[in-house]
């Protein structure tokens, strides 16, 4: 307990005192409930899987890439220091193009990174820092329905098994993409809802750190060997390792479907990632021991029912992870709920209602441009005239901080709306499109004469 | 039994007899039965709901439009003659604009003609015809779960009661756009799944049959009440009666919410349908026995599951009525089914994999127009220049039929794919946009110099 937070908090909060259940342990329903308890709730979780500090982590995880949504909502509720620790900053992308040398391309302004996190350690350090605040965890305790208007759980061995029931005063759904939750909203009338799977598949692969515990490519960077259909991708670990993601159509040509012998595996890794050739036989030795997992974009709404039933993170809004933006955005709906209770005490109607209206559009919004990067890390990252154009936004943008905003710093390095990131991004690259027609722009990308033609483009093209 | 169609359906088919459930016994359900049954296989249709031949309609009902692609799909199995005598013919929209005389637009050339029939009516007929032929009925057996991969059953009194398990060779999903069969197959990974609700609700309403059982209102005609947000229909039956549905938004300034006591019901029917004051009080009862109800637009991908699984009608595709399309669609689901069985005998996954692959697009394209109808139906039909629009059309598409089949034609008396439908629409409303900004056009619409205009912009656009 932190007796100087509680203090801030109980000064703040005008609410009486809720008994509220959580489902879903993972990193968006753990935060959720460290809030919701420190703001002076009784708070249980429950998850049906197996607590996750007593379990082997799944082998079907990415990386988190921790950016400014996701510290500032642990920095609300004092933890960004706590967490930190585990965390290795990224200041740039090392891209590993074909036949080229290694190129470092830097994600914003000096002092800006993302931060490498393995989601397992984070999952178990949250779920620590939940329990040390007086939340209760009941995991392996499966949730089968829910009352939705009188906030009852219902939980049991099995879905025709005898049932528990509990009464909470409030319930929220933090359980996932595959939510129960949301699945129980869904059968009510007018829930809209969609599920959508990419044709790309991932798996999780690992580069073991080198026998003195350092590691084997750049630690401070963000690993990418883009080669078009599919890419490879790598993010440190405290421990000298790589998590690394192969993301790679399911079916076709090159896929998961025609990787299916260890020879086959071998010449799909020689051949495309040449580079790596001394930590290639980690990357073989998990292809076949690891799951190969689907991606899916998930949108829904409404995502609150009444004052008794809100849906968090995934379970309102699944992303692919193409912007590593899943986690944040999940952050970020805390950080949005937590005003709403802060303006409207008791009003929990009111707090869900503004929570929804203000997060949809935003979620939507990163959802869609979650789905068009991967064609920026799998291709662009591997064309030249798309690194002139990062590297002429960049300057343009130290230079005219109030002008231009690159659309990934906007994303992850600042917390205004993912929708205006959106609106934005779509008119910055209209300009660029105008300014790479410039004749001989290769040669002189960095001259004045640039400059002023983009001053004059945006004077006629409106502005951010 | 009909041993004429029998014999002729035997000498096509090369299939091996199968043991089939059909799940639901719904139109599209009880339809694909007989051609099942007809074509050799045994067949049980599952239903969790009563015989509808021995309980009252639900009251929730719009009246069917059965259309060329309807008639289609009964006339292949004998059965169309025997179904038109419970239908009547409507050419026509007759279009009640408020403070305007009523006015008549005929659908298509003499002769074409949806034709009005009651849901409940003929879903009873369709059960009789499949039971004459040897298909069993259980009614009021409960199917909750089903295990794809084997085709097999559960059914029980509840979720949690004690299960009755039945082995199939092969399982059709006929149960509606709430679909416990799709909802299975939802469950698997990469299955895409949408549930979209517009806003705006209905109600079914009557106007009864005069004291001599003839109709109070013209009975070849579909009626349209346009009020802009909302509308008004009527669809006569043969009992002298007129089935209506009332669509309305849910919330709103003039919506279901806003009318709920029965002096703003008066006020409602009075101000806004003073056309009909004497078949009002009918109306006024209704509305408050009868339920308001949803409309969604379903779309989902896959259809089928292996050789074992497939989804027909609306469980694969639910629409919005606004087209009168729904059965039809799903009635031509079961032409394309039959013609893939002719062409691939035992063959079940090549016939599911190419009904899928045929049908989705259409299935999507009619999705798209059903959702665009609304607007047409209870706006643009009271709009001059609409009116204007649709007799350039007829009158062209009459003087030249090669170049020009009016959409609403192709979607409803023809069998031409729907993608082409909404493909061919979108360039004729283009044309028409041209067309509608000739100088004079309300003047000189049917001269010989727009004629020629029409043929020089076709000319140039591409044709059809």
């Amino acid at each position: 307990m932190n007796p100087v937070i509680l203090n801030r908090f109980s000064s703040i909060f005008m609410q009486s005192s809720k008994n509220i259940a959580v489902v879903g342990s993972g990193l968006v329903g753990s935060l959720l409930a460290l809030y919701l308890q420190k703001a002076g709730h009784k708070v249980v979780v429950f998850d049906r899987r197996p607590d996750i500090r007593k379990v082997e982590f799944s082998g079907r995880s990415i990386n988190l890439a921790m950016s400014n949504r996701g510290w500032k909502a642990l920095r609300e509720i004092g933890i960004e220091i706590e967490i930190k620790k585990i965390a290795l900053p990224l200041d740039k992308r090392a891209l590993h193009v074909s036949s080229q040398p290694l190129y470092f391309q830097p994600y914003g302004k000096k002092g800006e990174a993302i931060y490498s996190i393995s989601r397992g350690v984070l999952n178990r350090k949250m779920i620590d820092l939940a329990e040390a605040e007086g939340v209760k965890f009941r995991f392996e305790e499966k949730v089968w329905d829910i009352d939705l208007a009188n906030a009852r759980l219902y939980t049991g061995e099995s879905e025709k098994s005898e049932w528990k029931e509990y009464q909470y005063d409030l319930i929220f759904g933090a359980d996932g993409a595959f939510s129960r939750v949301r699945h129980k909203m869904q059968r009510n009338s007018r829930f809209n809802y969609s599920q959508h799977f990419v044709d790309v598949g991932y798996k999780e692969l690992t580069i073991d750190a080198n026998p003195d515990g350092s590691h084997k490519l750049d630690n401070a960077s963000f690993h990418i060997w883009p080669r078009g259909e599919f890419m490879l991708i790598a993010m440190p670990n405290l421990d000298g390792s790589f998590t690394c993601t192969l993301f790679l159509p399911f079916e076709g040509e090159v896929s998961f479907e025609s990787l299916t012998t260890e020879a086959q595996a071998d010449a799909f890794f020689e051949t495309h990632f040449p580079d790596i050739k001394e930590e290639i036989s980690n990357l073989k030795r998990d292809f076949f021991k690891n799951p190969t997992s689907s991606m899916v974009t998930i949108k829904c709404f409404p995502w609150t029912y009444w004052d008794k039933v809100a849906l968090v993170g995934d379970s309102a809004h699944a992303i692919v992870p193409f912007y590593g933006q899943g986690m944040n955005a999940g952050f970020e709906d805390i950080s949005v709920l937590f005003e709403k209770m802060k303006q409207h005490g008791d009003n929990w109607e009111q707090i869900f209602l503004e929570y929804q209206q203000e997060r949809k559009p935003n979620a939507d919004a990163i959802a869609e441009l979650s789905c068009r990067n991967f064609l920026e890390m799998s291709s662009k990252t591997a064309d030249p005239e798309f690194i002139l154009r990062k590297k002429i936004e960049k300057r343009f943008g130290e230079k005219y901080p109030e002008l231009w905003l690159p659309m990934y710093s906007r994303v992850t390095f600042s917390d205004k709306p993912y929708t205006e990131a959106l609106a934005i991004g779509d008119w910055q690259r209209a300009v660029m499109d105008e300014v790479m027609e410039i004749p001989g722009i290769e040669e002189k990308w960095n001259s004045q004469k640039v400059e002023d033609k983009m001053l004059e483009i945006i004077k006629n093209n409106g502005s951010t």
